[in-house]
């Protein structure tokens, strides 16, 4: 199976991600057939758990879109789960420190690289008997979350850490780490510069940057500014946006 | 619990019904949020079953929205448990006869109106103790969808039943039934003719016409024409036309 | 496994019956240990369907208790499968000809006596091996309700169809259906005489007689009476009852 | 999306089928590899209902073999259901006479073939946009289960229904429906006279004649005989037989 | 939405609290109904996992008790979840030390004064649109539990965290850490010493307390000696103490 | 309830465990029926997570083989939670250090062994009441998982610390740790060499030692060797085997 995440980025080009939040196979299936290059089923702030990431890997699979997670937190058992589920790509939320950078990478990887315990239950399933093994290390993309001022204090450690594909902005705590309020699409003059220093520091190191959006046109422009992975909203949020606007055309 | 769809047709208004195809509490509490009069449980076509349905009714009662059904069949164990749920509302497919209006009406009414059997396991906590049972025949609406050839043929006869207190109509099975290919948001004067034939025979009956619509805009035309509840595609569908469009904005 | 309500009906003796309408396979093991002889999934008017009545018959499985079923209608796909499941006793609503108690019969029972079909996934684990097959016509006890003035009308005819091992009575639909009140423990002379006369036919016949009951109380006296199956409540109405009882004690 | 059992017929050639009794989404995707055409989730005597069917095929259908059901009963609301949820195929227990092979067809065809119901919610995601409703009907295969003393009775008949691709023969029914104890793999010569019955009127109305068995040496020997659907036991049979080999290697 | 525990609180007033362990939104909404002011998910010792929280939640919702959860225990991802899901109240087992309480509060309130990573997904459905994360700090409960000799140890250090509403008491854990039995309703002369100490401790620090009991007289007595939130047995055992008194009643 | 895991072991003889990966109550109640002495539901690598652990226990009750659990990681939280469902086992994964064990068996046993928090919601039901706390630190087995070379170094110190019934050998990661590919059933001369090491080391602690198997020719060898608890496969590894030999049987 290839992860359509990593050849984007292989060749500099970027990914768009959908995300889910309802915890569900058959609107994973809808939304695998929307357009989008990946869904990241988000186990953080969605309404997830383990069982149902199963659910919506099962449900995008034969869509051909990556299968990513976003875990609730950067714990060795969960990171192992999802990945056995056949999760091609982890994001992990509020890595602040090296260290936890460092436990990140050490959950997603095989020994040497890293700890991850064998037993791939269903993403053994993907490519030929036996390839799995040879293989996932190099292509499960590894994400850290930038988005806090104290992650952006130790970035450059941060950054330096071997296995670190991408990281992953969320606009909203990294408001708040700065004393803003939450919300995405964000134009202030300071956060765009840390957008700059971002995608300057990983540019140096072939790290890809990616940032959670409310819209395809900001995403679009961001896109342009140097950013390889965004996301739209999520599931519900793309539906109650529908909903409303068919609601304006009959009201209106 | 006051039934808006009934309230609704009782002052001459018409509703806006969203449609619920994804079997998941949550999306059902969002798509509650979104302006809809009432929500309807799609267990024919939609991705639902009886528990899925229970889970939708939770997640949209603390949004004031009416819960109603559209039962898989003109049955009465589902339809009896679907009301005990709480639906206030049932609609039934491929009712052609007179008689099975009457098998209808008769599963949706306590004695002497009918033969539904006494057990309101959610629906007897609306309204204060005791209520739900000398309430709950004027308060639901049935509601027999008027969608073949034999239906129309029988047209009069299904409607002068008594207790029926809407029909809805399918645009797709209607226009297969007819010859024509199945889809929404009709305009061939045959089908034109046949809702205003639709809505004069309802009219003279004081019964409200639905119909199923797969754009805001056509279901305004159609308020225009005399339609008194319309909805608009379903849950997954203005997902799905929300993704693309966010994407095509992204990639466009 | 033996039957428990078919063993004590032939000892004369009345059973103790809990009612599951909480859809979920802990809440039933709890049930399990209160004392009851048999507990009824409630598919009717419970928050039940079939799998969650697989996960309340897995629940009390270790406990001893037998295993029943109220099915939502008198449909013999239903009956099948929550035979297949392991119930050990079926009572179905709205059992109101001889023709309705013969197709309920029927679906009991494997061929000659009915047209079962074979394929007992659960209940075949009951036992030795291969002993289902042979004990399961003569163990599975068949419980028609008799609820409404029409079963009354055709009583003897009912009660005459071979394969009939109890009845089982609901005041609240036998109310509504002779114009009165829909509840239980209900104390009108002309629902006692009719009483009376079920227990009068049935005992012609040696078929037992069943009644749901609103308090221990009432039960126990119902047994006096002659009835042999008596059942309580429910398992979310008793749970209510002890809160409000513990509520009222700490505020009283 | 192609039919394997259908395409395998039209050459000629047998269908070996798998049995879902599981209601598990991953074991369904283990299934799905292990080599079968086709794989049936079992509605009636599997522990399965519409939602787990869902799951099952949301887990088969990376894998590329032909989803089915066994429905319940022949009742036009599951139909609908689990074509609607992409069934490409339909087995239905217990038909019996022409009028109820004709009411199957009647609920497995769009008109003017049959009065199914048009919404394909997860069977309009197959192939190229708009293209399920062309091919529905040519594609999905309709499968009376004969396996009475009744049906055969009514053979010619039941076989002269336009619309019915091949049959399915119950053996433990068919077995207690003339008086003998159910069981699979049958070898007495009735049976098999009756077997070269069915293969016999079959072939002459180019019909396919399937069979349930317990093992892959009889069905071997099924196929010689002419039958173009053979199972071999059930997904849950098949782990119970592996674990109990395994066990008696270990402790032998 | 008010948080009736806070409000109670702030006016001196007792809350009275139920449990849940029974995981499915069903039996919420029953309990919701019975009087109490706040209902608490027991994802520690109940049968209950986040999705079962997220229904029980759906469940109570519209009966205007006050959702809260004890989490399974002192790890982040699972508090910010459940809060995102609603909880208005975290209760939180084996705090023992003030850094153990510390890394609770962070991960209950939004920065500057902890680290909650903003989300809200259902939480966020409450009150007027974006008001939620300007009153979240503010009326969300964090109560650690006391319940252990190391506690005790360190009990004013614990208390001075900035932060913390209430303190809940575990009897069970309590006395087996000191080398008694595990038992609610406890009147051991050093138990109740203990509890005088608490509540001065706590009062001292406008902190109210919190008491686990198996009866709604032993919580009265309580609520006299100044206990501020009295939780009575859960839901499972209110229904297994309901149905053994029928029982009694029906048999004694 | 015995747990028939520390009895075989107290009179020296193996066990013959099994291991579940579906997460479905009735797939483990079939593996409960194949004649297994023990079953442990894998929430590590298994497609599991705690509510279908329950199930899984629920099915397996009533055949006596003793319940067992591979949690996902060494977190008092979730073994807090397995153990109260009913867990008579836990196997942890990555046991490395003597520290590491020391959580462990704390995570499992009540005070003063441990600290174990008191609320045995489905435990408590085994056995006669009030037993349960008496028993429960004797009868549970802490078996911690040595696979790593890390866990090699330290295995002295590891195997000292108080309470551990047994150890779990994962020859996949133990492998894979040494810089070897990950299997099982190996044959490597070092891979038996350690094996020695760790049946000596153990032997002279009275731990027993257990390995996971790919067959059960290998396990009985390793019996021979002096293992004392051998796992085979997993519930979905012997349904996929069992099913390629009969597809096989019959294509070949």
């Amino acid at each position: 199976m290839p992860n359509k995440v990593k050849d984007a980025w292989a060749q500099g080009r970027a990914v768009v991600n959908g995300w889910l939040a309802i915890p569900n196979g058959y609107s994973a299936e809808v939304m695998a057939q929307a357009g989008f290059d990946s869904l990241t089923v988000d186990m953080q702030h969605g309404v997830q758990d383990y069982l149902s990431a199963v659910s919506c890997f099962q449900g995008m699979q034969p869509h051909g879109v990556t299968p990513m997670v976003r875990v609730p937190w950067n714990e060795p058992g969960i990171i192992g789960k999802v990945l056995d589920a056949g999760a091609m790509g982890v994001i992990c939320p509020m890595v602040n420190t090296a260290e936890q950078a460092q436990q990140l990478v050490s959950a997603c990887r095989y020994p040497p690289e890293g700890t991850r315990s064998f037993g791939p239950i269903r993403a053994g399933i993907y490519g030929e008997a036996g390839s799995y093994f040879e293989t996932a290390n190099r292509d499960i993309a590894v994400i850290p979350m930038i988005e806090t001022k104290q992650a952006l204090d130790n970035l450059e450690a941060i950054l330096d850490v071997p296995g670190i594909d991408g990281i992953y902005v969320g606009p909203s705590d990294l408001g708040l780490s700065l004393g803003m309020a939450p919300k995405l699409d964000r134009e202030e003059p300071e956060i765009l510069k840390i957008y700059e220093r971002l995608l300057k520091e990983c540019g140096k190191r072939d790290i890809a940057v990616g940032l959670h959006n409310a819209s395809g046109a900001y995403a679009k422009k961001m896109i342009g500014m140097g950013f390889k992975l965004t996301t739209i909203l999520n599931d519900s949020g793309l539906m109650l946006q529908g909903a409303k606007a068919q609601i304006a055309a009959l009201r209106g």
